[in-house]
């Protein structure tokens, strides 16, 4: 389509409020899913992120990245195995994980927002201590599975102010330092919370949360962080949304302005969540 | 127009390049005539500097206003006397346009610019010390009518580090202390030149510079300064176009990047002239 | 009268307990009366405030203009309509004000403080949104005049940390953008107990507070601010004084150090006020 | 060994010239061979750079890591095939160095100065655009084994700056995002000139320079870059030695103090070396 | 005793733990006794005090100067007279007294550290106001031996902020500008405790609290300041070492994190107590 | 004398000139002779830098002390022998001096100024190496008289800033750490031309340069530094004011304002020279 220069003008004009409204607050991103196979949304999500760290939005990037994991895995011949949809991870896998994680796919992010014009660096949670692990404790043992036991942003915070997008790989050392893969939903939602971020942005292969399932109509816009225990006792918020859900809510608990799910598969859904009134995904506040 | 969220994005993403190039740059922006008269092209005006303004370019505005001043002498039945173009300033007069630009026209384009979000500081040649005028010298005697003498920008700087849009009236005194009214774009050019802008922008009731005056089609997108005394010499710049280019012209020599005429009648003609890769005035390089 | 060095030596070395006193304290002087329309008053005045100034005390400057307004308005031809010794203000009138006060004195006290040596800025309540107004409400209906309903320092602190005096003429708009007038008396209390100022000088035409309002001799040196009901009581404090010391006494209550009631009559009243012990107005503390 | 309290305080005094000596000066050491390989040797190796980054030592470390590439290459089933001892780097062989170097080696030495008790960050040449690379020019096609073709090393300085010790591999892409693998040699010597440096220190798994290579009591301790070629020349620089002693020279001769080749097989070496009269490898200056 | 270069590195390594836990912390040592007679032990002392600045410790220097003074007062012919173990301090005596302390001893002080490398600054209570002395009041008139009731640090810290080492005669005024001679433990508490300092370190001539002060192996390592009463009942803690643990309870109870009373005939006694396990005097915590 | 409030504001802003003249500019003053003997001239000068300190300007005190000096060598029984003018220096005798004018004659002048509500710190040449002395080479020995042979004003500077006015004694260690009483007239000029002052005032006993003599009305108010060696072939600059006017030149010469001679007999002398058109003594330039 030829857009014209008064429409280009116009544009510009409408965003002028929301460039208002998020001039140098933190925005957390979660990057994942579609968004970051297909390579068309990939520069889609690039260009958004380095538009957002040039009018003034202190942008983190939060990236997974399970497919190059599950490619690399098969290279070596080990055997990905999945239980109750979470990858046991083994000492091999999360040497293999740490490796496709903060060597490949984040380095390859960070070059790949420089091509489009940003400055970043690619760090992970390693960094200057930056995330600390423990064992994520289950019925099942899952190995070398993660969660959040310690945070310290001061990293992220330097990285921002000396004027980068950090891109964090959600590997991370425990106290005796055995590496350990961390979920990057809840990874990002716990930096979002330590940064007191704007806004966490979750990236995912859905709509956003809706009424009916099989009715991407019926997407519920906004959901306020009381109404869930409802919204999951009613079956709403079930299955795989139950844990982004679950990040959502718990970073709008410890302090976070807004927390968003929205349709990775769409390209620009960041700028056309954050820069139109309606938005396109689901609003958690 | 109804414009699509889709296409919203893409505007914005095609603004990229040119956000980056901008990024902290002083725009030094000369606004008058039409742009100035029409409440609908105000607003645009208005708009476009704050959103310039919010992505990070350091944009100062200087401005005139005839009829403002003409309105007011009337008002106070002084008859405007005008001498090849130029308004004869007599003692009483000069006291009027003080009163005109400094305390009507100037404060009430701080108070627009803070209606649409930014923040203005309004400041006439004055304040701080910031313009020194010395009288015109002409074959006929025209007053109070003064052209820069000295400049001191360290209040433009200070207003713009403390992150203010600053407001310039061109009213200024003279060693003595007497008031003169200097010419808006002749001051913007000083002003530019002093800053080290990467550019002047001059609003104007034209198109540009046409090859023709009578058709607006053959508008010459840009000129290189050491061409400008072919043109003059072979018409195509004349009367009132001639101290708008020499304004052009002058700060490019005196360090100013680029310098634009541009049509004020156009809305948001200052947007369209930045973020697009053609524009649509004169740019002089 | 001829003075020997041996007493100038004396009288710098006298000053020097006020100068250690006041060292980068900040003292709001509102200026008017007749200090401000004898030319040579005006000029004593100037002096005193570039001087405070450059022995290191952070003066703000705050003024009115009725009789320059006066002579405006007859000029352009409209009646001054007062009701209860206030100007009944219209939307012309309203414009007349902001242009008199903001575009001549304002700017004219600025160049002739840089005439005495100073470097100064002038600004209105409209610069910055430093004040918002809303319409003073009362029996009769005064049009646009206006009190502060709001206020922002931060552009006063930025110029007096960049190194200017700041002048400021009590103009502001309301939320909508209509132009008010404000009494210059109040907005300088407001300003004052905003920057938490040392002192609060309202320059008047009379002695300072009378005991015998005829016998200028009965002059009350210090009121602490709990005796003013009890003078008002007694008819000691009534007419015009009323709303000076409720001034006064408001910013005192507000947390500025101490308010005082001087006499604009006497050449360097401020000076000889600041820097002897009686003083010679009346001090509110 | 039993060490008495008083030995340790007079070693701790010994040491203060070499602290001031060194107070504040950048110093880059490239790790890599049997000190990166033995565990024992690696623990030595973060203790001495933690403590030269305590006593106000700015160091940064930039490492290879040719065992672990090709360890990887194999588990993967890539043959590694060297040309000339340069290894052979196809597209897919770049992306298992770019893993390996930059997520695995990285990240682990980040890992093992945090345990002992520094604080790390961990990058590579793409982050914030700190090295470009471009093909090595050779008679055989080598692959993507690039060089240094630009540095940037402002996210060095903010990482120094910041607190951090700056952990570097050296792995960058051209203009066109092409990965390449450098030499960490020539990388680190870069580094040094483009830093200003005080010192280049080399840790390789020879004694240093030897008059007779068969001899290791033929030490050569001190030599003046002038006097290179003539070495080289009588066969004394010679094989392995070659490249190693290029970069020592170079980055001498670009601005660095003095370059060290030491032997990374004896425990602490970078400390003697540093600590000590004589040093234990050979010094460039 | 020839040390190895192996050895060196492993003290420097072993030192490692010390040097992390003191960095940037704020260390006042008490500076007397043989420690100042003894021309080795003065190098010692300097040499430590040199590297302890240098590896990041905010050092300060107090000192006092008995057999300095006890020389001049000999020379000037004024006869020492001793009130309980204390001075008797006359006008004539507190001026040697200054004289000594603040002029020779400081400053001796100051140019022998700089000998030893270190920058430092020579001060005395009177500098910056930094002590205020009162009389100290006892049975029996003392004449000038005074106490500190009033400490302002600024120009300690601001010394310290500055990169030099404060060297600090105890020497101060009183309200009314009487110089008196205060007791060099006590101002080094009460300096410790203004600052907050991590430790307070008063050398002395004795090994540290013994429990039989006969037997020096009966050293208490560690005392906690709750026990001290019990100690003092016991009669373990008595003569001349009441008044030292004292100034040591007290910095304890205001803010400092540990005392020590240490062995300043042993050379670097100080680099013996912080740098290794054990240490070497008695350590109130 | 009565002096009316009315003068008292007169003479402020008559000061107001110089003031601004002064604003932020380094005074070096040396004080000596009379001024610093009797009671009353003592007053006057601290008061006159107190002030001088208050209203911008950044004072430097260097002083001397001979009859101090002379004093406590009687007290000690050391003789005072004189050779050309010159107090020959011993070992014993230099540690006298040290003494003296660090210890007694440097702090009572910080607390004299204390007292008159300044903030000062006592330095001397020794501190943070600001003075380094080497011997004065002449016929006949003179001892350890030296000369400045380097000079680093960091803690000058560094004191200053901090807002202290420093005083400064004029006792330095050369290379081996000897210590030199250095002449306080020459120690001052180089101090002045170190910190580029804008003025270097000499106090001393006389009115200034005198045509003749003996006739204090044929005072040279200005001197041109090349018009010197004229005067002294004439004999009008002689004996005891050759040394002086050749510090006041040699200042000039390195980058000084200007250099002042002025009769510190009389009181606020300094302050007279200062704010006073014609100035008391004799002005080089």
């Amino acid at each position: 389509m030829e857009i014209s220069d008064k429409t280009r003008a116009q544009v510009l004009i409408d965003a002028l409020p929301y460039i208002q409204e998020y001039n140098n607050k933190v925005v957390v991103i979660k990057y994942g899913g579609n968004a970051m196979q297909s390579e068309e949304l990939k520069q889609a999500v690039m260009s958004d992120i380095v538009l957002l760290s040039l009018i003034g939005i202190k942008v983190v990037l939060v990236h997974g990245g399970g497919p190059e994991i599950s490619g690399m895995l098969d290279k070596v011949g080990i055997e990905s195995k999945f239980i109750g949809g979470l990858r046991y991870t083994d000492k091999d896998t999360a040497e293999i994980v740490q490796m496709v994680l903060a060597g490949k796919v984040n380095k390859s992010l960070v070059a790949l927002l420089q091509k489009h014009g940003g400055k970043a660096v690619g760090l992970c949670g390693i960094d200057a201590k930056m995330l600390t692990a423990k064992k994520v404790v289950s019925e099942v043992d899952l190995g070398y599975v993660g969660e959040v036991s310690e945070i310290d942003p001061s990293i992220i915070i330097d990285t921002l102010n000396n004027g980068y997008i950090p891109v964090v790989a959600t590997v991370a050392t425990d106290e005796d330092g055995n590496v350990y893969n961390i979920n990057a939903d809840t990874a990002a939602a716990s930096i979002a919370a330590a940064l007191k971020a704007e806004n966490l942005i979750l990236m995912t292969d859905v709509k956003g949360l809706l009424k009916d399932k099989d009715d991407e109509s019926s997407l519920i816009p906004i959901v306020n962080v009381s109404e869930v225990a409802i919204l999951k006792k009613k079956g709403i918020i079930k299955g795989g949304m139950i844990p982004k859900t679950e990040c959502c809510v718990e970073a709008v608990r410890r302090g976070v302005g807004r927390s968003f799910i929205i349709d990775g598969r769409i390209a620009h859904s960041i700028l056309i969540e954050m820069f139109s009134n309606e938005g396109i995904g689901t609003m958690f506040k």
